[in-house]
């Protein structure tokens, strides 16, 4: 998917609301658990009741990882559910030399038919190379993430800069704006001014309102570029709104809450 | 696995080779294709030929991965048949917030029963203690890796120090030499004896040698500890080393020259 798609997709949603599915099989309502694979069963229910807001999904690999093949395939279906003009992200995390890492750009990319993956930059250059290589493929590069312990290295000094403007400058040298995203926490809206004006066309993914408390006002519009330029995503709050039988109703009206905060935000700023 | 045991192993194998199964299938040698499982196939051949050399094997999760929940089931039935007594480490290079970092965790190191797991550091503490919490597992936290992309930020100063120095120095806080090791490459002559003034105790995984340049001997001679303290790896350089249909025997071969390489080394040093 190019930018100028994703854009029109926003504009023709009213929305930038990612959903994340962090699909714990523990979580999911019990009513689910009969079925012969629940976790997909979930993702499907809170696909449908999510699909008229969602600009993109996001499964968090560690979910599925944590079933064995048994997970792997609940995540080859749900990637397969999703309708086509709706972006894939694999929150994966991944980094590592060259070679591996072409073996993980053919997993996300090939085996499954991922948009996007999510790396960490500790390993450099190498370590992202193979996923740029991609055509219509994206990388989402770890900048500044929304965790305590984001602060043990992300905001250290390196001479007058933090570690994480060090790396969003260096992988400027990497790719452009057609090809890569980066990951800001929704509570980091000092730095996210620092980082919009490095950055002042790409697109960042931004995850933590909700369960993690950032705001998304304060973050959206102080995040926005001239075509948006944020997906905000919600995983817990949407996806464990109720666990009930009829759950999906929970989760659409709560999928539908957020979008409509969004369309108002979009609306405010000239976005539409 | 304790440390101790580890020392034990390392002094009655005389060797702390660690074989790394990056197992390729468009690499491995055509006969085994006619199986059903031909990555499992693989591995067990190489793990008899090897196992009376190896102190560790370390599966590389992306080429598992990259064949989608067939994979992860040649991964299942690899690691469940290698001898208890040798060290399983996941090469997977995780590194998510603490509620992902669970779950990884529990994919490691319940349904898959590996001993250790690589981990990234860029997210920080509550990246990587989830995996601290199990008792008789590790936590091997990339330091300096071997790849070009590592002088992208790895060695950048922070103040005086190198950013790998502060990721050292900041994990001491983490946990200690019985829970946690290292990566260090192989290449990495000069920092070695830096990194191993600033963790005299800690093991060091060492990658590197063979393919990607690094000696054996110049590395181990550096990173040697009173306990050995070292586990260098060879993926490609073993695994790859023939393609005939009986592999196995240049394998083994290729294994058992490395380790008597290690058994005088290790002589040479007393640590036998």
């Amino acid at each position: 998917m190019t930018k100028e798609e994703l854009y029109k997709n926003i504009k023709s949603k009213k929305s930038y609301l990612c959903v994340g599915l962090d699909s714990d099989i523990n979580k999911i309502p019990k009513h689910l658990l009969k079925y012969k694979d629940p976790v997909f069963e979930f993702n499907k229910r809170v696909i449908d009741a999510t699909s008229d807001y969602a600009i993109a999904y996001k499964p968090n690999l560690a979910f599925y990882e944590c079933l064995g093949s048994k997970g792997f395939e609940s995540l080859r279906r749900t990637i397969n559910y999703i309708p086509n003009n709706i972006f894939k992200i694999a929150d994966a995390k991944r980094g590592d030399i060259g070679n591996t890492s072409e073996m993980y750009a053919k997993t996300f990319f090939e085996t499954f038919k991922f948009d996007a993956v999510t790396l960490s930059p500790y390993m450099g250059y190498d370590s992202v190379k193979p996923y740029l290589k991609y055509k219509g493929k994206w990388v989402i590069l770890l900048v500044l993430t929304s965790n305590e312990g984001s602060n043990d290295f992300q905001q250290l000094n390196i001479a007058s800069n933090k570690l994480y403007e060090v790396v969003l400058k260096k992988s400027l040298e990497w790719s452009d704006e057609n090809k890569m995203m980066y990951v800001v926490g929704a509570n980091r809206e000092k730095d996210i001014v620092n980082i919009r004006r490095l950055v002042p066309n790409h697109f960042l993914l931004i995850p933590g309102i909700g369960s993690q408390g950032g705001s998304l006002k304060n973050i959206s519009q102080l995040g926005f570029s001239d075509d948006c330029g944020v997906l905000v995503n919600s995983s817990r709050n949407i996806i464990y709104a109720d666990s009930s039988s009829d759950f999906e109703k929970k989760i659409a009206i709560q999928a539908k809450s957020i979008k409509i905060e969004m369309e108002i935000l979009l609306e405010k700023n000239n976005l539409l």
